[in-house]
């Protein structure tokens, strides 16, 4: 039951300095660094969409990936987490055993970023789990990356190999908040953006919001072994799609895509921060658009890919 | 599709001073008042279970009411509302009209209350609709009106009748933003909570909080001719539930209900913010629980009642 469940909750939140007010009442009241813009976000995953609960996907790891898409997005605007609330709607019949599992997977993540749990909403009814998930993040005055500032001429960097995501990486979502706090803190970043839909198709968003195009050295995107695995386990060979596929349109890498001038571009691929594996892949073109080039040089369209939630008009 | 309704969504959302980055990159950033707190609250809406859509419900009416809970929450807070972000699930074949439908509600009251809207997460599924409403405040530094701080001695006031919310107010929620920074402003509130899911567990979450209990006026409750309607309407007369029950009991009439020192309650009473009929109800005291006293004088205790999200354990 809620109130139960609440009772079970509420003495497992670690007190933290950015509380003024916790979580149990009406509203939390967060004590905001000084000098400082609030950040935020919001996502919501349900089941079924993006994941479905069972042995490889337990409550656990949904209660992870759904902070840590989150915190991926405030990465991708160089802002520092400070504290998150969560609303979940609950399956009536596997209720507070999933709600535990949930709050473990979130409050593990929170604890590894030093992110207050502030407070959420708990409701059940007779359908599929869902989650939603709001980060408070801050940043300073005028320094937020954006996706609309990209500029002919950057260098576009992704600071990981991307594709295949779905084996299992899509649930052990590592957001790069503390890589993009230290590349914010010493290169130049024009435009930013995390691939959650597809490498394409993100970096299509990038260019439209930034009025440019971009022109993607094909060879030079780092691809997963998890997209190699998903294209060579693939039964169909007529339909086969290559590793490279994968990693330009899969999505869920939670990789960030950075557009940066290029001595800072080449600086982040030398001297990368702890644990990262970034690498060039195009650069930002006047021309509206993603083009491919490759090995015979032969500029073609490359088409944005990846994932997107359909509805009826 | 996503795409096609955030394309027609974000020309639509109002530039607001708050906003240095507006909806539409990875993350909103607000430029937060000086010298305040951040106060935040999140609550979700599931169709079937907060509403049923249909010619009663519309979603612009679901979309009003999901931001209106919210900033239900905010008051009881004393907090002035400043931003919001939203989630929603769309049901797949009813999208686009429907999240239409949702925002216009959302947009009339938030630019109502000078709120900015900030951002949101657009998804879809073959499941009902969910929305999720995030709503950030702020307050000075310690002003923080909190459920947990009534005191024996206190006297319980509630800022408007109760029950019968289902005949069609629920749907319609006026919350009491502007009467609760009013009412901070001149007079001493030492706890609050708004009533969402019933007068009398609301009123026992506020004594349980401040380890005290309240001795309630029945009389003196103030009964919303909505009540009386429903108790008139129930078909079967063995089962019928009083006026008084159903001010008891219904919930989502989000009033507030304030513990406020006598002389301070009498004043709230007296001269009442525009359009606001506050009623004293009670009086808290040491002993925990909820007791009711009426003309006959017997106390009596008095069972906290509404609504709980049943899940199992």
């Amino acid at each position: 039951m809620e109130t139960d469940f609440v009772k079970w909750l509420l003495p497992r939140l670690p007190a933290h300095p950015r509380l003024e007010v916790p979580a149990g009442d009406d509203a939390a009241v967060l004590r905001p660094p000084a000098m400082r813009r609030t950040v935020i976000t919001v996502d919501m995953l349900t089941e079924g969409v993006d994941f479905i609960l069972g042995p490889d996907c337990t409550p656990r790891q949904v209660g992870h990936k759904a902070l840590a898409v989150n915190l991926s997005d405030l990465a991708a605007m160089a802002a520092r987490p400070e504290a998150v609330v969560v609303a979940v709607c609950l399956p009536r019949s596997a209720g507070a055993s999933l709600a535990e599992g949930l709050h473990e997977g979130l409050a593990a993540l929170a604890l590894e970023f030093d992110v207050a749990l502030a407070g959420g909403d708990t409701n059940a009814w007779d359908g599929p789990l869902v989650i939603s998930v709001t980060a408070v993040g801050s940043v300073p005055p005028g320094q937020a990356w954006r996706r609309s500032e990209a500029r002919p001429g950057d260098l576009i960097v992704v600071t990981g190999p991307c594709g295949g995501s779905l084996l299992g990486r899509h649930l052990r979502v590592q957001p790069r908040c503390r890589a993009a706090l230290e590349i914010a803190g010493r290169l130049t970043v024009h435009a930013a953006i995390d691939i959650s839909d597809g490498l394409s198709l993100d970096l299509s968003r990038m260019m439209t919001a930034s009025g440019a195009g971009c022109q993607v050295d094909l060879p030079a995107v780092p691809i997963h072994e998890d997209a190699v695995r998903m294209s060579r386990d693939q039964p169909d060979a007529g339909s086969r799609r290559t590793p490279l596929d994968h990693a330009l349109a899969d999505g869920e890498d939670f990789e960030l895509l950075l557009a940066m001038p290029p001595d800072d571009a080449q600086r982040l691929v030398c001297d990368p921060p702890a644990g990262l594996s970034p690498a060039v892949i195009g650069e930002v073109i006047a021309e509206p658009g993603l083009f491919a080039t490759d090995s015979t040089a032969a500029r073609r369209p490359l088409p944005p890919q990846g994932f997107i939630h359909e509805f009826d008009g």
